[in-house]
């Protein structure tokens, strides 16, 4: 049980974890913090949280959990702005979908990582951001990593591990730079792509004409391009290195397409796509 | 109304109009024609076709409008086999998804693009295929894009509008080259990135692992590369130029992107974002 549940950045992620909790009758009180009023206020009225502060170092006094669900960019400054006013024994986690940056950030901001810090990540995304999005289901069957250093507690850990488990999610442990190369195969590279081919087409002089004729597949495909700018830069700039060598593969295996398309060298073409299509009928299920 | 007629290659684009053209009543007769005899026999169990012949030039004879639907590498052979057998009144159309190789295809087997030939593209592909996916109800509001040439009669042009409109399609006019283009734009890039995409990840050696942690972003965006490798591989050969090019635009993009990473640049970034942001939501309609 959480008897004060403190949620900094109170969006789709914090508020989705607010109302899986609140339903699940997990958690007492919920305190909603961050900077803006009206976001806050109208987490109030939908019921996502109880009360909220905007002063960041009274929001978390008190609290016995503390969760962090700021775009990656803004860790820093709200770890420096709670520094002092956490309770004892209060567990700090945070959702950043990049770990080893927020794990460098805490360190800057408190001196040491501290033993009841455990940085975690659900990977729960959808392209739509803030609290009016926020589902109590947003979670159910989805994978939440925790990514805690040797210097952590074991209490912290167990007590996150069981709010994501409370909420649906499945909890896995992986070290951070791991965490960090698999999101960015999986889920950075992706939305990299996809933002890159939009915004590529919107240049095209004819651009109204060329959205006009695109196709159910076109829609799927460039989905996570609606995603938030702000969030995603903070990621790139978060992950960049990992991000970078994914990025660089995969136009080194553009090229290779792109020659064997100039080659007209069908059965390489038949390889490679056949190839992708029997990885994924077999590793993602619809 | 249409009397009779036949569809070579009886899979998910043709088996769906002749689906829908017999639910509105506007046909008499369909005739299936294609190699496989279990597929055919399987389409007319399904009550797609009412009959079959895997010889084309009889499956062609009396039929009043001829339908291919098969992929872009055997459209030759397709015209090859039933010329000398079209009646003089009969329609002839296509459904390949790159229009100037096809007109091509049919100059070579006919020795001039004939006047009854209309080129036609119906952008309603999804990621399955095959008679068993066949949906009367596949074209409904739909865009069915017809290229034809300066030498096609307005007759068969006007017919082949009806068809398509019948089965819920909205039809316009293109010409072949600018189809090409604004299709490798929208369709055939993205199928090549997102092939290439999930073939590269399944050459990483943790791909199992890769693939686990891929959320619903992952499988919305890959969703094109289930799609038949036979059918993507003849695309690219017969649309190579336009592809190429646009792969090669894109790989600049990419690097214009790789290239902020690099240098920290979040202006950048952001606003290569925001503008695809701002594009998809204003240009594709969820």
């Amino acid at each position: 049980m959480i008897e004060r549940l403190c949620i900094i950045g109170v969006g789709l992620i914090g508020g989705s974890l607010a109302r899986a909790l609140r339903e699940a009758g997990y958690c007492k009180t919920v305190v909603g913090a961050g900077r803006s009023p009206e976001n806050l206020r109208h987490a109030v009225e939908l019921g996502v949280i109880d009360s909220f502060e905007t002063d960041l170092a009274r929001a978390v006094a008190g609290a016995d959990m503390v969760l962090v669900a700021v775009p990656l960019g803004a860790m820093e400054a709200v770890f420096s702005a709670i520094r002092g006013s956490l309770a004892d024994d209060a567990v700090l986690t945070d959702a950043g979908s990049a770990k080893v940056s927020v794990i460098e950030a805490a360190r800057r901001a408190f001196g040491v990582v501290p033993a009841n810090f455990v940085p975690g990540h659900p990977i729960a995304g959808i392209e739509r951001s803030g609290v009016a999005a926020a589902l109590p289901d947003l979670y159910r069957n989805r994978r939440v990593i925790l990514t805690p250093l040797p210097e952590t507690a074991a209490d912290p850990v167990r007590r996150v591990r069981s709010m994501w488990e409370v909420a649906g999610a499945e909890v896995v442990d992986m070290e951070p730079v791991h965490h960090d190369e698999v999101l960015a195969a999986t889920s950075h590279l992706p939305h990299v792509l996809a933002f890159t081919l939009v915004e590529s087409l919107a240049r095209l002089h004819d651009k109204a004409e060329i959205f006009e004729y695109a196709a159910g597949g076109f829609r799927d495909f460039t989905r996570i391009a609606s995603s938030d700018p702000v969030m995603w830069r903070d990621i790139c700039l978060a992950n960049g290195a990992a991000i970078q060598q994914m990025i660089e593969r995969f136009i080194d295996d553009l090229q290779v397409l792109d020659a064997a398309v100039e080659a007209g060298d069908g059965e390489r073409l038949l390889q490679i796509f056949g190839d992708a299509k029997a990885a994924r009928d077999r590793f993602v299920h619809e």
